[in-house]
């Protein structure tokens, strides 16, 4: 598959490695595709690599993950084009941190989800919020943490879902550690256990971590 | 043990009920003591059980348990009183859910926890965040959900800490079950698991689930 990430700090620089590794066809996008940076991980990434503007990034996919910072999501977006993004899966990873290092972090507040906030301004395109509850290295590599631990979903389509969870497959989640939690509005959960992964990060010195979900 | 509940909804009913079956003299406080639904109470849960005004339930006991509605916590605190909290341990089980059958429910926003907001107010009061992520009859009865989940704690002071341990294992919850978060701002991880749990429990149909932390 052709699959963009746009951003390239550690989450889509991890995430889009991983994508090579599986044999997809990867474009990392960004606001600005010469930095040192994002040429040295195409040159070491190979020849199904390569970078891009945000648009070009868009323009290539069918599926685009949004691995920018939250707060800049939403204009790496509208860089990347209403139009380029339209008919396409977007895979949003991202957490409305506008201060990760604030302890508790300073989460974005308001009565919508970065998730719900981006299927409103792009309507033509799928969001599913996903993986943003996990550490980069946990998203693509699950068995780094043992037992019965869970990758929620939220999204108003469920073919998007579906194809989130090929995904997600191929990256070694199990089917049964696949939560959908419905609509995009699901986001929410999903972007409010921020502070508590922090929390569990430092308790552990670690993020080699991620909740299950226990039930009767 | 001397404990006051203040509120008489089913959280605070259920976590009353099980202190009385544990032996320990137990007051509910309501702004409105004589409520035929506490009066019932009272006559069904035995001679260790009392009710009273939210100041009468505060002075008669050393552990205070805010079972109330998020949105009244801090008036239902202000008519318990300053002066008769000084000095307690009050546990914080209430969640800050403005409509909690709006879907996905609306949380109060802001910089601050409720644990957080109370601990600032009664600073002469030890405040510590426990139980508000798991259904009334988990709280009390940990085994209705199998498998290694947990109970997180937040507050300032290790001591209250110690005490509410010793309370969550005489409900039966397992020492290693018991995940200390730090201070009381770890109660905004807390309280911001509330969306979750009503997306869970209506995918699964029953509230008998809880998060397990898996970790390397």
């Amino acid at each position: 598959m052709r699959i963009s990430v746009l951003g390239s700090g550690i989450v889509g620089r991890t995430l889009a490695a991983r994508l090579v590794e599986l044999r997809h066809r990867v474009v990392i996008g960004s606001r600005d595709p010469g930095q040192p940076h994002i040429s040295r991980w195409v040159r070491a990434a190979g020849e199904l690599a390569r970078s891009g503007t945000y648009a070009e990034a868009a323009r290539s996919a069918s599926i685009v993950v949004n691995a920018t910072a939250g707060t800049a999501t939403v204009d790496a977006l509208r860089a990347a084009g209403e139009a380029e993004l339209a008919g396409k899966v977007l895979i949003d990873v991202a957490n409305p941190v506008s201060d990760p290092a604030a302890d508790p972090p300073l989460m974005r507040t308001g009565e919508r989800s970065l998730g719900e906030e981006i299927q409103a301004l792009f309507p033509h395109t799928r969001v599913v919020k996903a993986l943003n509850t996990v550490s980069p290295s946990v998203m693509v590599n699950p068995k780094r943490v043992p037992g019965g631990h869970v990758a929620f979903l939220a999204g108003d389509s469920r073919q998007a879902k579906t194809m989130v969870t090929g995904l997600l497959r191929e990256f070694g989640w199990p089917a049964d550690a696949i939560v959908d939690l419905g609509d995009i509005t699901g986001a929410r959960s999903m972007e409010m256990l921020f502070p508590l992964r922090q929390r569990l990060s430092r308790s552990l010195g670690h993020t080699n971590f991620n909740l299950g979900v226990l039930h009767a």
